[in-house]
């Protein structure tokens, strides 16, 4: 569980990180939320009273203008947990509730890659594909929490890969870390043996088949080719459907570089219709490992906003 | 050229139709327009100073924002035309632009399908695919007026089939009435004489295709039923990228009545997120063929209240 005290111009005044311990259960994971915004606070060097709003950002499913966490995915024994009515309640300030990958596109949005842009959407590429939309300065949260769910936008038909989520064709079961290892393993059960990759088929991560493809392994190159192409089909989608100043890509999976941002620009500018090619911005995020709590302190800002004018 | 004078509950004063008469040009097109706005209003019994906002809409690419169509595909000698502005200096009325399919949804928000949704998506189902989104009540024009191109979102990668745009594997490239035609061909072509609709092929219509289907032609049942498929994988991916209240299809091809709606259900209901399934309502258009002016209107409603805000 990540925590961090951000100021009203979106600067990190602190940045923890405690164990969720998830087995433990829902009171106990509320109350180490609880723990981790205390820890944060005291971190920056501040007292509770100082703090004007808490964004809270989680996993999973939920229903966000409840402020409930439905069924985590990584949360098991978590379930209908009013994540948001509790820390309100224990902290007596404002507090907004997100989507994780919501909330990370609000970070970028406001001090991150697209801080000078009105609208952006935001692909996170991580074990499996997140999305967030920020239209007009607005997040789309959707009518039933499920706006911005860009990692399962289907792109295949004929041939469609099995995804995490039951269903098939979607771009998270092409573009996904897990996906880019899987797609990896069955390139190398027909290579004869030449990839070097092979010596570390064992223990294949997405990090050591974007390695081998920058040190030359043909067949690593490319599981990375066509990993750029099933990204920007998922980014000309989503500029066919929003229409956004820029996309972004934030996630571990960026760690690629330049390199790879450039063949994804390159596929989309093969697919975009030619005023979007042209026109919108592709990029990195910008916000690392702090893009979760200053997101969400994005949010708890809007909040606050939110408030003053009614 | 349609045009109708819309009061403020969204009801239909009148309803009018001029030819276009594209071929001449420009400027006898601006004038066609301010004659069909004539026109509109005097069917309505209503003088021009009765009028208190214009909405016009238009299909092709256009600079939302400015005002201009652009490039319109069947108004060939057309270009650069400052439609709103030469509207506005005509009539001295606050005027809205918008392209048509936009309009649409606007209208159906409005007093159609979705008069009691904060949010829904259109698609139009015509010659070609076009799409509106309305979220929270405002239409999603997009940063480059590019917003909803939902015809041109990306739905196979293995097989993709040419669309119109001459972009590759686009929804519009499916299910679009050019689209069925096409499919249905190349079906006859393999078919060995069986079919009903072989009697039809030199002059095969979509609308043919979907009434020999009801009269139980296997061949064309078959068409009509991927075209529900493919409608769905579109649907699927709207509500996955922005979860709205409601998906509703406009356009000729809804003449194919409530079955071909509930094929498109069955197929969503295989393809989308369980609690949208549940939630998401599916929906043909109710505003036939006054979608247009109705929708026009929406938006030139909507730019009154934004003036008496500001």
């Amino acid at each position: 569980m990540k925590g961090g005290v951000v100021d009203d111009t979106g600067r990190a005044l602190s940045g923890v990180s405690l164990p969720t311990e998830a087995s433990r259960g829902q009171e106990f994971g509320l109350e180490r939320m609880c723990e981790t915004i205390r820890v944060a606070t005291r971190a920056a060097g501040l007292g509770m009273e100082q703090i004007a709003a808490i964004g809270v950002a989680t996993p999973g499913t939920m229903d966000i203008h409840a402020g409930i966490i439905l069924d985590p995915p990584n949360l098991k024994p978590w379930q209908n947990v009013p994540v948001r009515d509790h820390i309100h309640g224990v902290f007596k300030v404002p507090t907004a509730f997100q989507n994780d990958a919501n909330a990370a596109a609000c970070g970028e949005a406001w001090v991150g890659a697209g801080r000078n842009t009105r609208s952006l959407v935001l692909f996170t590429l991580g074990t499996g594909i997140g999305g967030g939309v920020v239209l007009d300065g607005q997040v789309l949260t959707g009518a039933h929490s499920h706006g911005a769910e860009l990692g399962h936008v289907k792109i295949e038909m004929t041939q469609p890969r099995r995804c995490g989520c039951g269903r098939w064709g979607c771009l998270e079961a092409y573009a996904s870390a897990i996906s880019v290892v899987k797609r990896a393993q069955e390139a190398l059960a027909r290579d004869g043996g030449v990839s070097s990759l092979h010596r570390e088929r064992e223990e294949l991560s997405a990090r050591a088949i974007f390695d081998h493809a920058a040190q030359g392994d043909g067949l690593a190159a490319q599981i990375v080719e066509e990993t750029a192409y099933y990204l920007a089909v998922g980014a000309t989608n989503a500029m066919h459907s929003f229409d956004p100043d820029m996309v972004v890509y934030g996630g571990g999976m960026i760690a690629a570089g330049p390199a790879f941002l450039g063949r994804i620009r390159y596929h989309v500018s093969e697919m975009a219709f030619p005023v979007l090619v042209e026109k919108t911005e592709i990029r990195y995020a910008e916000l690392g490992s702090d893009a979760g709590f200053i997101g969400a302190a994005a949010c708890a800002r809007h909040l606050l906003r939110q408030l003053s004018r009614s």
